[in-house]
């Protein structure tokens, strides 16, 4: 996406240590602490904007939600969101997601989506593109037993490895769907990127995956 | 596919011992006795016409081939092909792929191709298609050690399907394709209906996958 330069957005994401968390190592192994209760805990690697992750959090009130994004221009649009909608099961995470196991420990998290990621289509990138193998191995170290890993794209290369990366690596493939929009899957929340994308008439790829051996 | 009724089609099957299979049993773990050579054998599950493993046996004469297909009506065709070119390792088995194990042994078979299988999309009929698990389990008990399944097809639920069920099987993924006549893949062979559907613009999926642990 287009990053807009917002110099004032580091000071107000300082600002607000009750949605943007600090000094996330401490909460490791931890995190009912940080929301107050032990619902289940389900990060998305990569908000964007956050129009997915607060409309699921207020959707899914039983459900404690983490937005990682890394780009400052724009997480700062998730805690925009949720200074006017000020809700208790979304914390917003500044990083990326090569070290997530600096801040979960194994089975902290039970769900991972991946939503619209970064294709890297340069062969050469292959290791940037959030289904490689070092990533999913992140994943793998802070998922519980079971848990899920659900994957939105338009970008048909990206998915096709994807499919590949993960069945390499050893993780079961629950469901796909080929063409979302198209399909009876009910309940989908669309991201900025995914509205815009699918407007146009480009196909939307979607599938859940697990780590049989976690 | 629509069948026309050719009362001629057993007779002729029948005229030609020496390129149909009769009592198939008999090569059970000893196919290399039928071919005389102890070549690799891939055999496609559902042939049709043959467009496709005619095509394959004339460009790879290293390689056996066996023609799988039920319909005498169909088959027959391939029979047609065969009695025009005389490819020495092509030879064609009159059944279908549910007692595959029937008529080879373990690791007699290095390569099985699905084209455009019947996609039985109706959920009651599920047991019907070419990928669900009694069909792999068929696959797995025939195939070598690191052997392939090659599968195209033009359905779109059937390939979500066979994605899901062959890694729930335990298959791994090698490589998905989902856009074949779009990607850079060389060397496809194209059979009768995917040339006829592909002008048509259907989008045609393809995979390759294995059994890890054969």
């Amino acid at each position: 996406m287009r990053l807009r330069h917002k110099p004032w957005a580091q000071d107000l994401l300082n600002q607000h240590p009750e949605y943007v968390v600090q000094n996330a190592e401490q909460y490791k192994g931890n995190w009912q602490e940080r929301f107050g209760n032990h619902h289940p805990i389900y990060i998305e690697v990569g908000s964007g904007k956050g129009r997915f992750i607060t409309e699921m959090a207020k959707t899914y009130p039983d459900i404690n939600f983490i937005a990682i994004e890394l780009q400052t221009s724009v997480i700062v649009s998730i805690l925009e969101i949720q200074l006017d909608i000020h809700l208790p099961n979304l914390q917003i995470l500044h990083t990326n997601g090569s070290h997530l196991n600096q801040y979960f420990d194994q089975a902290d998290i039970s769900r991972i989506y991946l939503n619209f990621s970064d294709p890297w289509p340069k062969k050469k990138h292959t290791k940037r593109r959030l289904t490689s193998p070092a990533f999913l191995e992140q994943y793998q170290a802070i998922i519980t037993a079971n848990g899920e890993i659900h994957f939105k794209t338009d970008n048909q290369g990206l998915f096709e490895y994807s499919l590949a990366s993960m069945s390499q690596y050893g993780m079961i493939l629950k469901e796909v769907w080929l063409d979302l929009h198209q399909s009876d899957f009910e309940g989908n929340i669309e991201t900025e990127y995914e509205m815009k994308f699918a407007e146009k008439g480009h196909r939307i790829y979607r599938l859940e995956a697990y780590f049989p051996n976690n």
